[in-house]
């Protein structure tokens, strides 16, 4: 089953005609498909950042959605290209490990090297994939096309470490910061399922960049104007925010900066 | 009478998935609905120029079009949801006063409450409100849902001052600086009904900053390339440009700057 | 034959509702057109760098598209509207330039001056073209209408200086960087087709801002993180890159900067 919709993540940013182009490729060979766009905004060759933001996003589309993910600093060079049906959802992306994340062993149905060049446009660059092979391949997917067409069936993916959130033993957890969203919120690893298990009525502290955050909070308003807090965040994660401010220019904290949760 | 057609305005920027997965829970819920972004670059939490803003726009679309505009620093909070009808539109915004400007006593057809939790999302975090909430509610409303279906009647709305220009005794005007543009100009709130009125065959000098502009121009083209003029807007707003240049940094002006016409 | 598809180049941003206004205006008069942004953040009133990206960008796009280019430093003033019908796709843009670098002799199929004002929105203001005249016509247009409907013929056209690389009588080849893209990466005017006539069986070395890069790969994926390369671009131009990082600011260079190859 197919949705006809197809999303777009990539670090291509709108200044340039790049998105614009994939998908001028797109309605030309499916002039049915409706193109989403996830964002093109991820860092440059962010591979993990991109990785993460699929894996909490694509559930909210139909099933029998394309995603399609074009974070490919190895554009021309040997990295594979693959198709994963999964949960039925289709994922397309550069065999570069930005699929780790969305990865669910339980849920995958097949999953193929991408090789058949039928599907691609006349004529491949080297540093354009998202325009050659990506658009053109979604469309058919979109319209149909069924997996094996792609190529071979595979079952080697290459992965990245996801930071996990850890428990220490000492009852305390640490995490990380994984990316700055464009209000300053600071997206954590850590996932609210884990607190409910290890912080049961009790308050949890924080601690980020020499600053202590009591309690966690449900929604942003709960602080005053410019205060600190931290927020049960909607894509189950635990936030550091600041009331209607930016915590990232508050803490000076980033992708890397440690969290402890005690 | 639907258009089926759903505006999006918000301050979730382009550089995350949020407004991309508003798109796909709108999707899944009414394929057939045609989402078009207003813009999703509202300074963060500037109900005032969201206000102005979609004032200005929404007769450009169809009637029956569903306008959505989340901003929303009181998320998760008290604040209600407002839908109201107007003018054969209908906008779903928090109610803290980003429908003050486009609120128009006299084209009022209906304002519910949004309640009926049945129409949300199965799960409704209490941070984004944009996927869990107004995304599902626009777009049932755009396949034709009544509005007596989200909730109850009102008549209460919250209303932020909107600042209007002022006739000063002394026969000049006073007006502010509402937004800069991405062109840097200075989009004001004097209106060029309210020139036609008090400046009759007379050519009015306008301050601001220190400067002196003399003449309200019909375009840019009349000055010279880096001259500073006062433009009729496209809004119908008097507008402070410089030619192919950037009118806000020529004057270090922006939202609040006072403006004297005389 | 019209794909229905329109595509809109802009340098108005994303930040404002300039470009959302427009796609209101069209889907007001033809509701079935499908609209894709090229780009919104052409440099404000750059016509050269607009110019070029169409040029590269218009034939991904399926034949019988519209292409609406309103980078207008003269709107309101007396410069003059065109609508062009060329190898089966429909350019419509002021008479500024803009049309210069896609505009092929032996491809042209028609040219008239837009002037038919039942074909504008009611009012038209002197400052915002984009809503006023070029979103309707663009929309009537996609929906099929001749092109003698919207003005008389005409062979006139203002055309500006589009830089190309020059072959110097010393065997080495004179570029120029057009602009830079969202990666950091200079789009120089030397075209991979000019190479090959001149460097049969050579590998160029290219003189850039004092730095001296040696052949030209095939994709960015051949040199090592942090380094400089010449690549051969997604569109046949000759790029300077930095792997995983940004050549215009390694290099402190930019749109005008001298290229040699030898």
């Amino acid at each position: 089953m197919r949705s006809g919709v197809i999303t777009l993540m990539t670090d291509f940013g709108l200044s340039d005609t790049y998105a614009g182009v994939m998908k001028g490729v797109i309605c030309r060979i499916n002039p049915a498909a409706r193109v989403i766009d996830l964002t093109h905004d991820i860092a440059p060759f962010n591979i993990l950042q991109a990785a993460v933001q699929v894996a909490d996003s694509y559930e909210y589309f139909p099933t029998g959605t394309v995603h399609v993910i074009v974070i490919d600093p190895g554009v021309g060079s040997g990295r594979k290209i693959l198709c994963m049906k999964m949960n039925g959802h289709f994922f397309l992306a550069p065999d570069n490990g930005v699929l780790s994340a969305v990865y669910d062993p339980d849920g995958i149905e097949a999953m193929v090297q991408v090789t058949n060049r039928h599907l691609f446009l006349p004529e491949v660059s080297s540093t354009f994939h998202g325009r050659d092979i990506f658009a053109p391949v979604a469309a058919r997917l979109a319209a149909g096309l069924v997996l094996e067409e792609l190529g071979e069936a595979t079952n080697k993916m290459v992965h990245i470490e996801i930071p996990v959130a850890e428990a220490l033993p000492d009852g305390t957890m640490k995490g990380t910061i994984l990316w700055v969203d464009h209000f300053g919120n600071l997206i954590t690893n850590i996932r609210t399922a884990d607190l409910q298990d290890r912080f049961v009525g009790r308050d949890p502290v924080l601690s980020v960049s020499g600053r202590t955050i009591r309690g966690i909070s449900s929604n942003f308003a709960s602080a005053s104007q410019g205060e600190l807090l931290a927020v049960r965040g909607s894509f189950g994660r635990i936030e550091i925010s600041v009331r209607e401010g930016s915590a990232a220019h508050m803490l000076s904290a980033g992708p890397g900066t440690t969290i402890i949760l005690h």
